[in-house]
């Protein structure tokens, strides 16, 4: 299945969207779609239009709608990584997107010190976030996940807000961490806060800090995973 | 922790074991270990025998054994996946490696016709077969899983032996496709096969040729999923 995004207002069923000089550039160039071929555009905020390409030109590629649905939006569910070194992180983003994560939050930690010049950080996060947009359109995600800036595991813990029905969980390989099928009742849809440690993992004072907020210590099935695999893990097991 | 790997006889408790030169190198050079240092050794069978550095020399280190643990061998449980492109494979053996599969085997179906000349199939599965053993030691696994040469998905289906208590899975989009989670049962560890298309899937032919041959279709979490996201899921799920 062919699909695009496309941010903008979009018309009625019946009506024409012109796509981004980029997206447009990818349809007709990389994709090569033709006229007539069908495409689905989404939104990234739960909206999917259904439709034909128009014209297959590859600075404003246009699309006829002939369908619009609107998915609702999902309960949060919002992955929080230790840092990974060099570029783990794209396939993290790309593994949470379709697995249905709703954010994912990189975080600055003992033994995750990445840091990062203003300039880099930047256009890391840019990175993040085309990597995100991308795994939506590849897996038919709706709903364009947030990807937030790196802050600090101790300013990040302290400005979660206070959400009595949210379901707060830290992967961890210690003895007192209950299996996360055990920790999951299979009832409504629940606001879900997951937490992964960076490779060489949390430090016990971060448990500590962890338990202090709320967050219960879950145990992901397999062997010691690295950080990639415990993230894709940690969603699929939501 | 630091693992090596050591296929040989071991000597009993207070022994030493001789490392091959690969090991050896890793272990001084690479990883910088020192004489007195805690080291576990795996044989990829289930054994784990921890002890001390006790010669660390790049070409036959010593390790002085104190502690040997044999790990019962785990239910079976395989991977089968259509061969993707690239060095795709290498990411799901290594992920398949910590979530403990038993074994591994490539397929070659109609959308992953990737062909080997046989000098290349070769160097592929030596590379293969060094990621899973890689894996172990990263991840603590004590048994190093089977990979397979490639092999047609027709010949295949056709060899597997005819178990009664086997567990056989295939991964679908389709309709009737049952929610992985709702196909197991939570009682004794099955041998499992579970089966995962190349990128573009499985053709219906082929589906057809799973059902025939005992394998009932499940649904994964999530939106659709790369093909390495897909066996992550699958054998996280199981």
């Amino acid at each position: 299945m062919l699909r695009v995004f496309h941010a903008g207002l979009w018309p009625a069923v019946g009506g024409e969207i012109v796509l981004a000089a980029a997206e447009s550039a990818h349809l007709v160039r990389v994709r090569r779609a033709r006229v007539g071929e069908a495409v689905a555009v989404l939104d990234g905020r739960g909206g999917v239009a259904e439709g034909v390409v128009a014209l297959a030109d590859s600075q404003a590629a246009r699309v006829q709608i002939e369908k619009i649905t609107r998915h609702p939006a999902p309960a949060p569910r919002v992955l929080a990584v230790g840092l990974p070194k060099g570029d783990v992180l794209v396939e993290i983003i790309r593994q949470a997107t379709e697995l249905g994560a709703t954010g994912v939050q990189p975080l600055l930690t003992a033994r995750a010190e990445v840091r990062l010049a203003a300039d880099r950080a930047e256009r890391k996060l840019e990175r993040w976030r085309a990597a995100a947009l991308e795994a939506c359109k590849q897996s038919g995600n709706p709903w364009l996940p947030e990807i937030h800036a790196p802050v600090e595991l101790t300013a990040w813990v302290k400005k979660i807000p206070k959400t009595s029905d949210e379901f707060r969980l830290v992967a961890a390989l210690t003895s007192d961490a209950k299996p996360v099928s055990q920790c999951l009742s299979a009832s409504a849809p629940q606001p879900l806060l997951i937490a992964v440690g960076p490779e060489g993992d949390f430090t016990s004072d971060e448990y500590a800090l962890f338990r202090k907020s709320g967050f219960i210590a879950v145990r992901l099935p397999g062997h010691v995973l690295r950080v990639e695999t415990a993230c894709a893990v940690a969603l699929a097991s939501l």
